[in-house]
């Protein structure tokens, strides 16, 4: 018995894949993925239509996802991120039914829960034997954890494993076992690695990015979160690895243990770990290359699923034992809803990712942004998009001030620490005016009636939607 | 936020536990567990009735469950093992519902298809934090693999994780993750540690088991399957064992490299690891301490769960690339159907466990079993119960002559290699024949009509029932 078929078109055929149904990739292979690509390359070519495309993430590698819309292939995408050729294209209307963006956690939930069927799930596997026991953690195109797959693989209906490091049964220490796994196959190349992990996230030198680094690290310290046991997630932005380079050296003056890091790992929360800042590191998703080579052999360093991660389907989610996380934004507004969907021109180039699952399970969520991006305010009347509610989120801080979120009753005695620590804290409309002095009021932008893309928190619930640009 | 509550009765509050329902138990902690009984016993003094245990097996440890099914308190045993103890009150008719006997795979598969619902599955767990990801491979306790109790975990409406070693969140390399687990509860000891491994398994120096155990080792050499990437499960028998040790000695010689030990692990199959002669290990549970060391420690050596072992509701199921097993029989019938439910005597004293699961996915399935025993012959005209039926065996070896089941229109070539090899082929009635002229023809035996145990075949159905004994 093995799973092993002949190509990916041998593959779809034995799932039984027919016009509209729904298809599901991760994007551990992120801007080096093949995989996507090649699926619905073969799909069109096997004349089936009206696909929907369940993808953690789109990135701009994904491009010729367009010419699929354009000819019927695709007529849906669900996503948790699309970066911003795709997100360009779905802006002028190139797709009738609108795009459905989830969280991080969501996506693995609704799957759990029923609401988001997936028919045929694509899994990019690093290495894999030919019953599907496979990993992201060897091979050539080794990309670490591949937690946002987990899903995929217990509740799609078939199961393809692609892999381009086929090895001989069994594969001990796989990520997703051979009981979901429907079929194997064998490609010369699942991804790029130099797009797989970027290998070049760096901290920023930038002035500005430092000093609101500095200002975090410092509201961290402050909120009193910053002791023995404390837990952690940054992103891979140039500001937030500068807060973590901030924090790391009070922990390590100070002696703290924290008890995990977590997120997309980088290098920076390796090196934490390594330094003794963290007993473990919480993985769903490797940035580098030292991440990925932590992953593999450092006990500590932990791969979850994304439903561990962040979901809410499960009993817990490790983001309910979040003390702190660093966000980033392109917009806040005085009601600190966050966008990270879309750009001052109205054009998707983002998504929620993790970032509202964190920001609600986290004790402190801050969000670290300029007060201007190519001339254009920071905080707004009402953010353009909202992916994450101003509920979940604590402060916010510019380089130009610190605002924090006393709205719904809460942090008010967070706010009197910060102005006992003597950070520069105001309000949130003093942080508009700011941005508005530096740059002007915006004009309201030419955002048509139609929607493109629909919003759903981690819960399922729609909570915003995304407009045509005209 | 935490998920510990204060002590086992505060658990079965909080899951609202109530009469009828069904709780489940894994039982890696062998003939030391303590969980089993302290929950029945906090079950009792809660005044709750009515319930039904669904263990994955059930050792003389649980002798307290007969007052319990006496009480009212216990109405209902589901299991895949039941020893001798237990299985003598059950014979004797103390419980008005039948008992449910499944196999190691079934059960799982049964818990994932919906057609055995846990209310609240309790998992003894050597090491936890206090959110529930936990393990078997560290703690005072430590017993190595915990795949028994996946299913449970992943099913069960409610699941309380039961540990004698609390350790601070996140626990890394946990086995369950605490997406599963409702609440933690932490005791002083969840077993015996001599009870939990037994550390005494050893090879036969009985002239007949090592007369059955070398023919085992030829009969398998003479199949042609003892070649590179062979596969292998052998129970923890002496004579098994022994088979093992000639089995090692033919492919170290001839520098044979296999792909797996599979089973219940024993420092015998560890030994055949380290020596070279597998690549890996696939473990549903240890036997003895050098088993739990090296799942520890040697990341060749696998934990899977039930469902990856030996299920059926999964897409493969490793014993679907199992070459060869080796397991016993109390009593083989005409139609080498096996019986491992009961003795002689008519009383349960074991269960399937993973004997029809191994015996159907297997390429060979040889049973090692002496003629007689206890003056009684090991071949019948039917087994009294049928535990595997006789479409999975291959063949019977006994210290007198080896059966090929040549029915159902297979091993007609496998009989020819046998013969050639000048191994003592024979037909099951010459057996039969051969046992009888020792043991002289049984008497039939005083059984009532009333059944008090159901066999059920991994998939589901049923294939015998068990009569009590007048």
């Amino acid at each position: 018995m093995s799973k092993l078929v002949e190509n990916i078109g041998e593959a779809i055929r034995k799932t039984g894949l027919k016009d509209g149904m729904t298809i599901s990739f991760h994007h551990h292979m992120r801007n080096g993925d093949h995989v996507l690509n090649m699926v619905l390359e073969e799909v069109a070519k096997q004349g089936i239509k009206d696909i929907t495309v369940n993808a953690s993430s789109i990135f701009d590698v994904h491009e010729p996802i367009i010419d699929h819309i354009k000819n019927g292939v695709v007529t849906g995408i669900e996503c948790n991120y699309m970066g911003s050729k795709v997100g360009h294209a779905i802006c002028e209307g190139i797709m009738e039914k609108p795009v459905i963006f989830r969280t991080h956690g969501g996506r693995p939930s609704d799957m759990e829960k029923g609401t988001s069927h997936i028919d045929v799930a694509f899994i990019a596997a690093p290495t894999s034997d030919d019953m599907g026991n496979c990993t992201g953690k060897i091979g050539k195109s080794a990309c670490g954890s591949i937690g946002y797959a987990f899903a995929d693989a217990m509740n799609a209906d078939k199961v393809v494993i692609v892999t381009d490091n086929l090895v001989p049964y069994p594969l001990t220490g796989a990520s997703i076992p051979e009981v979901y796994a429907d079929y194997v196959v064998a490609v010369d190349e699942i991804g790029d690695p130099k797009g797989i992990v970027s290998g070049t996230t760096k901290i920023t030198r930038d002035p500005v990015g430092l000093r609101m680094a500095e200002y975090a690290a410092r509201v961290i310290d402050a909120s009193g979160l910053l002791k023995e046991g404390v837990s952690l997630q940054t992103g891979a932005g140039g500001a937030t690895l500068a807060a973590a380079k901030f924090i790391k050296e009070i922990m390590l003056e100070r002696g703290i243990v924290g008890s995990f890091g977590m997120g997309g790992i980088t290098a920076y929360m390796v090196d934490m770990l390594e330094a003794g800042c963290f007993r473990s590191l919480i993985d769903v998703q490797c940035f580098d290359l030292d991440a990925v080579r932590s992953l593999r052999d450092d006990p500590r360093h932990m791969e979850v699923s994304a439903t561990q991660y962040a979901g809410v389907s499960g009993k817990s989610a490790a983001v309910d034992s979040l003390d702190v996380v660093l966000l980033g934004a392109t917009q806040v507004d005085v009601n600190f809803n966050v966008n990270v969907h879309t750009d001052s021109n109205g054009y998707i180039m983002g998504g929620s990712g993790g970032h509202s699952d964190t920001a609600a399970g986290s004790k402190l969520c801050i969000i670290i942004a300029p007060l201007t991006r190519a001339r254009l305010p920071l905080v707004v009347d009402r953010a353009l998009t909202i992916s994450t509610p101003g509920k979940d989120v604590d402060v916010v801080v510019t380089q130009r001030g610190i605002a924090v979120n006393t709205r719904y009753g809460k942090n008010k005695e967070l706010k009197e620490k910060l102005i006992a620590a003597h950070l520069p804290v105001c309000e949130i409309e003093d942080l508009k005016k700011k941005a508005e002095e530096l740059s002007g009021v915006p004009a309201s932008l030419p955002l048509s009636d139609r929607v493109v893309a629909k919003v759903l928190y981690r819960d399922g619930t729609e909570i915003d939607t995304i407009k045509a640009v005209k």
